[in-house]
């Protein structure tokens, strides 16, 4: 079997909704159109939600890869 | 005697169920499916459990290495 | 489809409105001069901004780049 | 007289009991299997101890060596 | 269009009023006389200001890079 | 006048009686018996101290550098 | 005009008293003995300050340098 690396599920993810949570506790929800090996990333169409609910609409979004916990496909 | 290396342990977990706590207290329940020397990881049919209780279920999850405080093969 | 990276989509921010959110809580929004590759950032015309309403004006702004979470152009 | 360096501590403590405190004010205690140069540390039979008291048995436990303070052997 | 680098704004900010916040929240006002690639940076003259008012006279203040958000010249 | 290095004062006080204080307000007094670039260190015969006050006797500890904000020979 | 760099503040302050405040919020003031390039400190007959009020004095003291916020030739 051979052994995946984490950054392939990203690559997996591009183009395609992705959620990310941040070290501070909030949560954007974007298309995943790039990162780096930083885990700096960006996304188009994005949105802040705060419990559920879009708080703010964005368009893109760079975020600093440190800021961030997860990321999770939607 | 032949001295084991920390990241063997996460080698031997591969495609198992696995615990992972964060700095800021969350915990999440996958199969490890992916790490790197930075400890980014990837883990899938994720769920994020509080008080033992699942809170949400999240497919799949990529997890910064920094924000990761134990890792524990369940 | 070639893949792009994060900091492409600053460059086609170069000298124009960004908003800059920092890991305090602050945000800026100014021209973007310029950045590097730690995120280190320089804003012209900056003000900072509480709740949506101009807090300080405040002419040229260096963000250093570890203190940044998200920049969203405008 | 021959300047010890801080692993070797740690060397002789592999296949024993050891405490170990994290930055969180979380403490582990299990027999120490690895260690690297980032003090990630792989434990076994490891329990979480809270005021003394075992919280929970574990097994296995990873600790990401940056959420680490100290490590004592018992 | 030349692209400029974030610490072209510094080198032009040298022996002119910078303001210099930090992550703790102070604030330091005075000459800029030495940064390097860390940000550490060195001021004359300082004076630490809480409010907009003056707190305490400085004199020569040493500012460790790390621990600045945000620089603007005064 | 030779100038002298940091190191050179924690070498000086091999075999000795020291204090060291944490990031997390926690303060240990041991014989300090080594130490590294990172400043990672090892005490023998340390104790654990709250308000000057022995809180715990603890033989060896290994204290990770990053934690460490003073050490000062007793 | 020649560019002075960060360290040369700190060259002219050797063996002259200095005051240094830390990311918690402590002060010492004490003589300068030692820095490197992480700023890891020494100082010679070091004191312990709050509110101006020597609390304690501690004659060496070891800082390690990412624990410094600034420090100001007294």
């Amino acid at each position: 079997m051979e052994n995946s690396r984490p950054l392939d599920a990203l690559n997996k993810a591009r183009n395609k909704r992705i959620l990310i949570e941040l070290k501070n506790g909030r949560q954007f929800v974007g298309t995943l159109v790039a990162f780096d090996i930083h885990i700096n990333t960006v996304l188009d169409d994005a949105e802040e939600r705060v419990d559920g609910e879009v708080k703010r609409q964005m368009g893109t979004v760079f975020i600093r890869g440190d800021a961030i916990t997860i990321m999770s496909p939607q």
